[in-house]
């Protein structure tokens, strides 16, 4: 938590529709989908130049509501502690964007939105979609909201994923990027995580071929993914600090013995009331097949001369995306001629660090930042 | 594959009925079950004097077959590599046995087994099981065969689990411990992962609450519960050698793309071929309550002047099984007094290491052996 920082206060979810030409999306694939919703939120206010725009991207399980509160909720956005006035992503200084993935569940487009064709909803009808794909429907939203030229995209996890497709698709309308805790292509490792999940999925008979709207959910099968997904993204140091081999309290039903297993249960069973079991799989494959170096080297599709500055930030407990797929990125940024930084943050937090590690961040990136818009070269940190 | 090695040859599976007094075995719950069946394999023989016997203890999926081949099958036992005439374990020297758990479902008492009091399986009426009960049934067999004390007992992952059994609870009837890829106790991501698995099985409506026997196999729970297990028995680099992100041939008929995916589910189907899901959620609870140290330090349970040579191994890339597991138990067995060797194989296997490492491990186990016959003073290895 970061103690300094202030909140943003009361925020609204708004929705971004596609209702003027282009109506629909030309997806990668050539299929085409419209009319699409974005849900995003912002946060400060964007300047008369238009040129203090940093748009973050979330995560397979987040959403748009990034920062404040909801009217009447208790709970804040999910990187609350990273922006707001004074704090990481400074609101007094910046806007800041975030918007719920094209394929999500939280208000955008996606398989358990109505197909305005059918009337009923998309369920396996939904076209599948790339990190390409959301990227693209981020920057309509960009467009729509008057900006040219951001001044930063940041974002972990999937995230970082997207913010590796705006370096590599739209270097001219950003200045800075800020891929934290992710990686050019997934490794056959992550596929096989993410693989396990899908099948959990599809193996559970609620999920009905995917049409189950309307009738019980793939709860079982959801719940499973999730807490395939919550071992990875913790590390083994970090459970063995929140939960070592206690024993939980007698009073629940079922006949596990351990806290750790009570956890995965509660995490699994919560994430069900949230996430869309489709949205799960169409996400967790657009993450698989994303490749930001199109088969090649992640150097060789960077465009020319091109003048982004990029932090890249790791984690060293991190397994999912180990700290070597960072420095993969660091890697091409250098021998493609950008100018780009890298720091591993020394966490034993595992992956969920880039949601928990708010001090060191924040530090970084209010540093690049300013740089940043200065237009100054950035330093080095240590590698 | 050791290729100076040659073969047992033909082999058969024995079985063991306690079928003398005691006719029922006393669980460490305190709980009986009878009569009990153990398979068994042998190999070599058993010299006049019975100190040349050599106990193998199998992981979570192995069983009795551990060397050489059945009549009429191609596929040798699972321990091949290290058993046989000139291997690591020779049997022109050493009598090897080895027997499926109890709680197994190759042969042994588990819960596939008929519950002689009603004439039908087990299912969950099986009573809890734990490692003190299957060393306990293996003491009985080593009774049986008239040998008063074991050359040595050896065994990877809960097979090591097993060998720390022996040397707390009957050091007097072993003259050596060989515990491979193993832990004193599991960690709560061990842990973790196993509940995945126990979940996904008794998610699976096939499952039927245990009681499946006669109709559908809860197959999809059990695959499942094995692909998890399998991307936990190989490491990151030895996924990237095997597959990176190669495309599957198009020929297949689910979904999936890549090679990673299709090996996954081709180990998760034949799984369901070979094992009980049953077995698999109390072979697993049997794991995760383990702990060789009984909540104390592993140095104050173990006998005093106790004259049992140990050798243990751990390999680089296992993070299921990570070395400073063994570390923990060198640490122990020295603290004790005990006379302990560490060896850390530097291996990209993972895992599955100690199964597929042969070459070092024969060396090591080889020397090992001799100097315990000898009763030399074994030698130290780099920690």
């Amino acid at each position: 938590m970061n103690e300094d920082g202030k909140s943003v206060g009361i925020v609204e979810t708004q929705y971004f529709v596609f209702a003027h030409p282009p109506d629909e999306l030309i997806l990668e694939s050539g299929k085409k989908i419209g009319p699409v919703t974005l849900a995003y939120e912002t946060y400060g206010k964007l300047n008369a130049q238009k040129s203090n725009a940093i748009l973050i991207c979330h995560a397979l399980s987040g959403d748009a509501h990034a920062a404040g509160f909801h009217q009447g909720e208790q709970k804040p956005g999910w990187w609350d502690d990273m922006i707001g006035p004074g704090k990481a992503f400074d609101t007094d200084k910046y806007f800041v964007i975030c918007s719920n993935v094209l394929g999500g569940c939280k208000g955008s487009t996606g398989p358990s939105s109505i197909n305005p064709k059918t009337g009923r909803h998309y369920g396996l009808d939904f076209p599948a979609i790339t990190i390409g794909d959301m990227v693209n429907a981020q920057r309509y939203l960009v467009d729509y909201l008057g900006i040219n030229c951001l001044l930063s995209v940041a974002g972990g996890s999937m995230g970082g994923m997207q913010v590796l497709e705006w370096l590599v698709s739209y270097p001219d309308r950003i200045r800075s990027a800020i891929p934290i805790a992710t990686a050019i292509r997934h490794s056959p490792q992550q596929i096989a995580f993410n693989e396990v999940g899908r099948q959990a999925i599809m193996s559970d008979p609620d999920w009905k071929g995917g049409y189950y709207y309307g009738g019980p959910l793939p709860a079982k099968g959801l719940a499973l993914a999730r807490m395939i997904g919550h071992i990875t993204y913790m590390s083994d140091i970090s459970m063995e600090k929140k939960f070592s081999r206690r024993i939980k309290n007698g009073d629940s039903k079922d006949d596990t013995k351990f806290e750790v297993e009570e956890y995965l249960h509660y995490r699994g069973n919560s994430f069900v009331k949230r996430f869309d079991a489709n949205s799960y799989l169409y996400i967790t494959r657009a993450m698989d097949y994303f490749d930001a170096a199109r088969g090649k080297f992640l150097w060789d599709v960077f465009k020319k001369n091109i003048n982004v500055k990029v932090l890249v930030i790791a984690f060293k407990s991190d397994w999912l995306y180990p700290a070597y797929q960072s420095k993969e990125i660091v890697k091409a940024c250098k021998i493609a001629g950008l100018d780009a930084t890298y720091c591993e943050i020394d966490s034993t937090y595992g992956h969920d660090a880039f949601l928990l590690e708010t001090e060191e961040q924040t530090h970084l990136i209010k540093h690049f930042l300013e740089k940043v818009k200065k237009g100054e070269t950035t330093d080095e940190y240590e590698i």
